[in-house]
């Protein structure tokens, strides 16, 4: 099994967007999923770029991917934000989830982000204990989360 | 009292900055801020820009300000997260949060942001109480924050 990392490309978009679909059915919420390909493509790939992602393939097959974005953080400048990190069910217990989040820490040295951040569902132990495993990982349960629907 | 909401420019930057130094003394973290004025202007009005802002004067002076960076969900795409919203102490009671509050979502309507998302800490009440006057926002309280510090 050779398990190869590399940074997404737009041709890569529709498998991605497939894997999403995959995921929110694990997180029991697939009728969320209302992006459509060209407003996913146009987020990472057009002009003005608000997303970044690595891939993993598995023998030349799509397995998996971490995507994130830039959040600002007023107190400490630019970090990552993860906003998905997914391997294919088919395709788990082979360390490329592992993979890819070493990939990612690699990406913040590199582009200088002080901080990973990201979000887990309380109910998800199997992702928490996948994060727990990583050293210097912290929780904080201080913060409570709000959204207002505008459009 | 004239109370007039603009959009930030570089030259607010050394009192934006200020006033984030305001609010982390009030959320009792004042030695956290160690992001220098160059990063913060980089982050705002270098080549890639990561964060846009309100401000909101009150007879010329620099009362509050609002500073939102794109969030991307892969399933609703673009979205506004709020950083921060802040009204200096000696302004408050003026309704000068509640501008600030309305013109982003304004900005959220006129970017196509389907949704805006922000956090507040749990015994911060009077924040509290200001977010839930706004009809339609809704807590979640499922998902638990995860932080790794790698630089």
């Amino acid at each position: 099994m050779i398990i190869q990392i590399r940074r997404a490309e737009r041709k890569d978009c529709p498998g991605l967007l497939q894997l999403v679909r995959e995921l929110a059915e694990y997180e029991k919420a697939p009728q969320e999923v209302n992006i459509s390909l060209e407003q996913f493509e146009e987020g990472g790939f057009g002009p003005d770029p608000v997303w970044w992602a690595f891939t993993a393939e598995v023998d030349g097959n799509l397995a998996g991917f971490a995507l994130y974005y830039i959040r600002f953080s007023t107190w400490k400048g630019k970090q990552m934000y993860l906003e998905d990190i997914l391997v294919s069910e088919r395709f788990r217990g082979n360390g490329i989830g592992s993979k890819l989040f070493e990939r990612l820490m690699e990406e913040c040295r590199e582009k200088g982000f002080e901080y990973m951040n990201w979000q887990v569902l309380d109910w998800n132990s199997p992702a928490i204990r996948f994060y727990e495993k990583f050293n210097g990982v912290s929780r904080n349960d201080e913060w409570l989360n709000y959204k207002l629907k505008i459009n």
